[in-house]
């Protein structure tokens, strides 16, 4: 809600709020799927929205699109076809394409019309939409995974809170379509909410990622614009732990590490030494 | 400020908000230093604050306590006698209390209606006040920091934000007099802001540091309650890194760890491994 010159995000059952000021509504409609707004504010820069909730920011969406692409891109042996369901906003997409020997990015994102008002509003994250390699599918993600059998390498679910029409991307039916559509080296990142504000049942959907995935494990990086800015990511795989860098790769990063904002290889394997209370709310104690 | 049942902190330069529904105002003071305030909220159970800014909460006070404690502790040589300024919730004086090696805490609190409003309404922080090994000196940090040399191993500055009083914590002349007061393997360690909402110059605060001790290094732990919620914390000592963990006190901790609701040694050793921008907001490229 804005009040006042105001944005409101309130989460946690409404106990919860954070807001930013504004200097300017940028834009606002109504999608067939969500409302949209883009906010130009004071703390953050400008500031997506989908349905109210805080989507992404100028300020700070460099650390969650270098998380969900590097991590798994570092870990895995070949990466040929990478798939993103969700993610619009085309942030995971630029960075994944920041590796060469990856030859296709699908992003299957539902709403186009978030496709669109990224492109107008967020230029440095849509600046790989247009790269040869990156295939757009205005789909349903439910319909399009199923379909789809060990074909890709790496699989990320970059979705909104377990509500609405994104509450199937927490299911594990649907963590078993993800884990048949990759390959045998297959990894799936995703995020999983903030066990502080544990208002969506964390160790519920890290319970059902372990049904489906032989290995899986929990890291943290911080969401300064998401409720209580302490933000878990999960990494199931197949065959590989998510601290296990592939040697292979990392001449390839010490050169680009230099141009990321967020993301190095120590910091990598330092992300996955998580807390006892981290390891206590997704069940692995 | 509290308005319609919620109480609110804004921060950054007024451009950022948090806020919490409140179940009940508890406590309301203005002490001879400071307004202190104890809500009852449903977000995160009691909260204490001083001139409106949240210090401590139910939810996540063993956070930035264990922190504190264990990963000097843990690091240093022999470990007799710690001293902390501020901190007159008595949270890191808990977990220091715990290693039973050590023989002296000294906890310099300039409020002492801090420490004794805390003891109403935090009890399970101020619950080793009362250890004969704790002395609580109700004094100005700055006089009594002048008056030590090379008496203590672990100093902890647990201040609030760089202004007002506290200001002065934050200064070159401020860490020569903890330098000069800790033994020959002394650590300081202290809270230095977020770099995201980056109101108080991060990188300043680690210049200053750097004046004083030879080896200054950072890492993150997540506060839910302080503005953004990525926060970091700093760690200068004379001889020792952050991440050489002595190794005559792995076993003591292995027990411990049990009972520790944050800190393990795999967390404190990956909390070390920072961020690029992490790196670049306290000026170490």
């Amino acid at each position: 809600m804005i009040e006042n010159g105001w944005f409101y995000e309130r989460s946690y059952k409404g106990q919860f709020s954070m807001g930013w000021k504004v200097k300017k509504h940028l834009h606002s409609e109504q999608s067939k799927f969500q409302k949209i707004d883009v906010l130009d504010t004071h703390a953050v820069g400008r500031l997506l929205l989908l349905d109210g909730k805080t989507m992404v920011s100028n300020l700070d969406e460099f650390v969650y699109h270098e998380v969900m692409a590097h991590i798994p891109y570092m870990v895995s042996r070949t990466c040929k076809k990478v798939l993103i369901i969700g993610g619009g906003d085309g942030g995971v997409v630029r960075e994944f394409s920041k590796h060469t020997s990856i030859e296709r990015i699908d992003l299957v994102e539902i709403d186009e019309r978030v496709i669109e008002v990224s492109k107008e509003y967020f230029p440095e994250c849509t600046s790989a939409l247009d790269d040869p390699r990156v295939k757009i599918l205005a789909t349903d993600g439910f319909a399009f995974i199923k379909s789809k059998k060990d074909e890709y390498d790496i699989i990320v679910v970059d979705s909104t809170d377990p509500e609405d029409f994104a509450s199937g991307l927490f299911t594990e039916s649907f963590y078993t379509d993800v884990y048949n559509a990759l390959t045998d080296d297959g990894i799936m990142m995703n995020q999983t909410e903030n066990p502080f504000l544990d208002e969506w049942g964390v160790k519920n959907i890290y319970s059902n990622m372990r049904k489906a995935f032989p290995f899986v494990q929990s890291f943290t990086a911080p969401m300064s614009i998401y409720p209580g800015g302490f933000w878990t990511f999960g990494f199931s795989s197949k065959r590989h732990l998510g601290t296990h860098i592939n040697p292979k790769k990392i001449l390839e990063m010490s050169t680009l590490e230099r141009d990321l904002k967020w993301y190095n290889t120590d910091w990598h394997k330092g992300a996955f030494a998580i807390s006892n209370f981290h390891k206590k709310k997704i069940g692995q104690y």
